[in-house]
């Protein structure tokens, strides 16, 4: 801002904004906010509004300074009316409490859907009207806290990896001799146990659980008559086949990992031997021993 | 690494990883994974190995090439069976698939609390008894469409700021005459609709609508008889209240803002002067006009 050498004795008012002096517009209402002297004393009410209206875009209602001087700027509001004053003060209140309300509002979502979910399974596994029955007759309390744990002790017990504590001891009692010859290495453990961090795994699969349960009880036990052990019997069967299975493929991973191989750089050299990693299955055979 | 002079001719094998000469351990393993000649010729396999155990925890399983050459490791694994590969495969799958099937557990958590939403308003708004009867009645195709679109209309429906469209036309037509004097200043259009942007605040109004609608009917229409009208009677009339307290509010905070003032910078100057910032309410009245 050019600021003229004459500034003392009859200083003329010169708005720093918008650079009109006082003679340009007789109406305008003049302020002098802050500590500032000389040119940059004077500023129009409405200049310095709009300014504000900028500022306070950033930092919405918070204290403003002068740029030059760094006094901050007295803003006076007219006073409310008690109704206003109340209103504001519920306003306030609301949207204080509205994000407890809605975290309140989820947790009941999945709580329901756990109570739901809860009974849905007793049915599946006692038997439709049977499960339904017993329900009826249950104290509500008990349904209400008895019913949600059910998915929680699923994903809890999905949570439980006992596969991968068969496969640690048979690798402690087996010892470092694998088919006879001894070990190359042993692999890092995260190599193996990647999969443990999927959270929807764990989740879904806890939550299939009963429905694979009675489908195996159907399939396996027939001749038993009642509903209860045909899903007991099913799940037992399920977890027993799936951690063989389990055990089986970690094992397998595990030796994979163990026997891995690197080769020597093919010695003929030059661009057309380097083709031949296509061949590396192949070349395995020869090349392990 | 220092590499002996003594390269060529008769290179004795030696590792650039444990340094150790062929000569100090008979029986290991040699590999020469690369282009790279001289003394990075030759590491042995186990130290390799150990290397590349390190490199690929960062990108895991990625390829892995020599830090001096450049040239990829050609790394060779024993040949899977048919059932590990099978199985390899399922577990693949089933970590594909898993996130989808954890995004529909979700979906249908939030689906199922709506419908059970759904059906407790209807039950809310038109009497337990009757709202039961009339949900048996139902196609239940009908109710597992129609209930969960209660919540959701209820949310859009409290989407609809219809007090802000009242305050704008007010303004506008009112022009820019208040209380007789011409206006300041037209604030921002920011500072006065912040408050829409609330999630929270829009489910938990909209979600608590039916309750406080049922309530107000309660309350100020006992003499019908009907759950229904009752109900719809007190909706509308909490709606109305509560727009014209809105309006009323909106319109008072807009006035605020339009009157604001900023002051003029305490011409007695000093530390003690500063202080009567805290006075500036009662400042206002000779300082606005």
């Amino acid at each position: 801002m050019a600021c003229p050498a004459v500034v003392e004795e009859v200083p003329e008012k010169h708005c720093w904004v918008c650079f009109a002096t006082e003679r340009e517009d007789v109406l305008a209402e003049w302020v002098n906010p802050c500590r500032c002297k000389g040119c940059t004393k004077w500023i129009h009410q409405s200049c310095l509004q709009r300014w504000l209206d900028e500022k306070q875009k950033v930092n919405s209602g918070g204290p403003v300074n002068c740029p030059q001087c760094g006094t901050e700027y007295r803003i006076v509001f007219p006073k409310m009316g008690p109704l206003v004053y109340s209103l504001q003060h519920v306003d306030k209140t609301i949207s204080r409490v509205s994000p407890f309300a809605a975290v309140g509002v989820v947790v009941g979502t999945v709580y329901w859907s756990a109570v739901t979910y809860g009974a849905v399974t007793v049915m599946q596994v006692v038997g439709h009207k049977k499960g339904l029955s017993i329900m009826e007759r249950a104290d509500p309390l008990f349904l209400l806290m008895g019913l949600p744990t059910i998915p929680v002790m699923l994903v809890l017990g999905k949570m439980i990896h006992w596969e991968d504590y068969i496969v640690r001891l048979w690798h402690r009692y087996s010892g470092l001799q694998i088919r006879g010859r001894p070990m190359r290495r042993v692999p890092l453990e995260g190599t193996l146990t990647r999969d443990h961090l999927s959270v929807s795994r764990t989740l879904c699969g806890a939550l299939i659980f009963p429905s694979v349960a009675s489908l195996v009880g159907r399939l396996l036990f027939q001749r038993f008559p009642s509903s209860l052990q045909r899903t007991v019997l099913g799940g037992i069967a399920f977890l027993l086949i799936k951690g063989t299975l389990k055990v089986y493929f970690k094992q397998q991973q595990y030796l994979i990992q163990t026997n891995r191989q690197i080769l020597n750089y093919p010695e003929g050299n030059g661009e057309s031997e380097r083709d031949g990693g296509s061949q590396r299955g192949e070349e395995y055979a020869e090349d392990s021993e």
